[in-house]
């Protein structure tokens, strides 16, 4: 049995061969990969071999946002028995440092996280992970959706770290997959208007449809509503959305910048954030999400198969990777590593 | 112009008669009242004359659930203008106490609270209200759902004190009319499973079709869910219920004591308190909530009509105060001042 | 009976004259003044004649670090009885607002606050004010500490935005005045280390006398800790200051800008912001700090007097606010308004 | 070489014998233990066999307030070298479940903790630990205060649970080992008056040595103060306390039950609770402690030493055990196990 994997050697070289097939560590499972989103950092990497800081070295398996049945576990692995349908976590934290020890892994510095130089991803027919970050799904969560538990995360920690309250009026800057989660997620937590703002109509459209009040291009300026937000999420990583959201917060609202930028600094509008009091911070991965958003994909309170656009082969990761490349109505292309 | 009221003058003796026309002072609106909710502290007041350490010792009118129409206003007030319709929160705090200055006014000692003796309550054609603690509704929202702003007030602060968050698992114990919002505002709040107990039959029944996931009678005990609940929103009063409810609850839940016991004190399970690091807490009516559940009423994310199970003119708001003594089907009756 | 101040009537144009003694309102209390500390505001004032958005456009009288002691009250004032000595908390909110109900009174609108235009300020024989923003002080508290409460007030506020914890390591920019207090501040909030950078050496040399564990100049560069700071207090409102701490900070740590910066921007090194989940937030003024400030001074918890370094006659007042222009080693020039 | 051990075979029944040495697992390190304090815990198993459900069935080594240095340590153990002087944190959780990946790892179902059957505890010559929970002491601090660590972790926790602030009003019931350091940690927090109560004059006047501002004699009725408690610490475990001192809480004070009462239940005040929104929640050992126990210790803001009333030679174990039983003025004894 060989394990069938799309890797990476460089910049838009994607190669699709054959592996073998990992051994699950003692308190590893092997999963039979179904489902794994394509995430804009695996569209970044593709392009350019790199992020900031982590350069793909040598050959890495892209791919993050996976969804599988266990096929078989470690000798000290008991939480799932094989067929279990699994969500795949995809960092694994020390557990052991003080952020693991507070609450706060994701901000782990030894995690070892899916398609992230050197570790390898979801792009494949099988991979390893430690049994508990594989989280178990019922039935009737689809293989697609299961997968998207991840972004869900991404949109779910976002909403817990800006404190959405029941009754709260969100501004959500940019419609991309995680945006038009933040509009879901920011709807869970109860918030009675959710205003989003993209620079693409056609996410726009779909932000409405997925729930958001109003929708505004962003290209004609962020409206000033009154009364101002209670919280923004900021989902694109923009400079102009930064500064127009922060000046569109109450005096004490809050503002997670969950996109990142093109740089490492951005002008903030300190004198606003001190005058109003705002709590400006950022979100990075996510933390004790997976229970949350398994909940509530079981309980069918958010929509996740409404933002995949598309479904790939194995075979054809490379037009998954570039499919929203050319087409602004690409949302969210799947990769079903088994067909 | 005669204010018609309806007038408790002692247990079981409640006359309607008519009163001069309330006038606004410099900051107040006076209001020409539309619907009122009946409350379990009214039917108390009317059976009983006397709730715990107030006691109506002058004549009193009840109803603290009012909803309805600017008439006037005083020099001073300037927020609302003649024909708004308006939610009343009914107690208003002095403003500048500690309490006041911190965020809970609801703990204020010289709150005035509608028809906690001796400040008459709304079963009447007019009541005044300072213009801060009327809350203009939209059209789209009924009088009686204005009106039942109210106990949607109570239960979404009692949410707000359990914390209750995206995915989390609730039991709420007593399915009354405080219940029945809690259920609902624990789903707005995000939670992805509700747990009801009741020992009416027919009030569970409400419970489900409102949102609850599930619903047990109490008589045959409270049950041990799996994994258990993060957030216990207690609204039933009843000693068997607070136990069962904490012995529910997984490590670091919360507990919250919503509905009144029939002492100054409890058993509790005080072990299990300190072995989970339960936290346990009460509420007291409420405080901030009004805009929340004039937003949320607004975007239709509550039903609150749901609750109605009867309408009565003020001549017969001795019925509306006696229409649960003996239909267990009843959850909130309404009484419409103007018919 | 006259009321002399010393009125701003331009840059640098400051005259000494007498007025109208003025009456207290209902709520208010008339407070014969007597110590007044010299903010960094006062002096931008009367450098010139403005900070901002906020002009002196007509003769202002400034000073908000004010004590003195009741000598008449309004009609409906019952707090305190003449002759109490009282420290003055220079801003009155509106009561009502959002603001106002949910404890965030510093960020009211309707705020009217000491020596910012156009309301007058403390640098007088006489001030008057809200009896509820009079706090008693135990005789054992001396005048200029009293005074001295409302940068205390800013400090605790910075430490309790800052959420300083027993243990934390806390990093403070700025070693003036405010900076000064942050240092005992961040020591009573239970820091076990404090570390202080500034770039006037006296500054720093007051820093270690006063609790901090280390200081460093910061024109050779912040250093690098290790472990890193857990809370960052930035005083200096120097942008430099405001990345290095950034830089310094544990993941999920929090930083805290009380400082005002040259401009309304600034460059945040947002990526770590996000990589690290920072908090960052600023602060404006205080909120429900008197009482704890009185509090910890009649406790002898913490030690004002040691930031005077100069008292000065009302006539005087040119120099106090001139003070520090010339001498670095002026911390807190104080003006005693009745000699 | 030997361990020499102090072992329990049944209530009262201390056999000091010499057990193989423990061999280090790969993440451990071997301590030579220097110091031991003697809980309450200790006494109970002694005296009784017993501690509710947790029997000791088979012999069991006592004592989990240890010190002592790094002996050897296991192959993948590379966190402190041979010498270093270590606090021991007694319970090992397992690092992987919910509660331990929230943050709150006390309330780990799978913890290991000394002297809790069937796990031994370290009135012995050497115990392992994970290296993790052997936490690193500089050489000012004394071998007894670092044994003093783990109750002056319990006390940390509470004041964190009760959410301790500068400037606040603590109550603390109970003046014996934790109360003693829950007084010195609510002010190391910036606790501006501490009242302590306990039945025991020599504690009280402990109390007021380590900084409590006033002791009562709890036989005389808790004292209602005035302005009321923001924060009752309650470490008697006695049902008095516990009532009286959530009636002498301030509205949305906070109750923390530190101490364990003689049975599983309580009354409780819930209509109190209720009325004014007291918080209630309990301690369960502490998480997260030690580094701030460490660093506070290290920076001389505590005073450990003064709780030692005096040191016992292995051989002496029983006595330590059995000081306090005739002694009211014993408050910590301990146990050096190498003299």
């Amino acid at each position: 049995m060989d394990n069938r994997a799309a890797v990476l050697y460089g910049p838009r070289d994607l190669r699709v061969e054959d592996r073998p097939v990992p051994v699950p560590g003692p308190h590893e499972v092997l999963v039979r990969v179904a489902a794994v989103g394509v995430c804009g950092s695996d569209v970044h990497y593709y392009e350019h071999g790199r992020i900031g800081d982590f350069v793909v070295e040598q050959p890495l398996v892209l791919g993050h946002e996976a969804m599988g049945t266990v096929e078989a576990f470690g000798a000290a692995a008991h939480r799932h028995a094989v067929g279990t349908r699994v969500a795949v976590e995809p960092g694994v934290p020390c557990g052991r440092c003080a952020r693991c020890r507070t609450g706060r892994y994701n901000l782990c510095a030894d995690v070892a996280f899916f398609a992230t130089p050197p570790v390898d991803g979801a792009f494949a027919h099988y991979v390893t992970v430690h049994e508990d970050f594989a989280h178990a799904l019922p039935d009737h969560v689809t293989d697609t959706a299961g997968a998207l538990l991840e972004p869900l995360s991404v949109a779910l920690w976002a909403v817990r770290r800006g404190d959405v309250r029941p009754g709260d009026r969100v501004l959500v800057t940019g419609a991309g997959p995680v945006g038009l989660l933040a509009v879901q997620a920011a709807r869970i937590a109860g918030a009675a208007r959710v205003v989003v703002t993209d620079v693409n109509p056609s996410r726009l459209a779909t932000a409405l449809r997925l729930g958001a009040d109003e929708a505004f291009d962003a290209r004609e300026g962020v409206p000033r509503s009154e009364p101002p937000a209670d919280v923004l999420l900021e989902c694109s990583g923009a400079p102009a959305a930064v500064e127009a959201g922060i000046l569109g917060l109450r005096p004490a609202g809050t503002a997670v910048l969950v996109g990142m930028g093109p740089d490492s600094r951005m002008p903030i509008p300190t004198q606003v954030v001190q005058n109003r009091e705002i709590t400006l911070t950022g979100t990075f991965r996510y933390a004790n999400t997976y229970p949350a958003a398994v909940a509530l994909a079981a309980a069918g309170r958010v929509d996740l198969d409404a933002l995949v656009t598309g479904t790939y082969a194995l075979d054809d990761t490379a037009h998954a990777l570039t499919a929203a490349r050319t087409d602004p109505a690409v949302v969210k292309p799947v990769v079903l590593p088994h067909g």
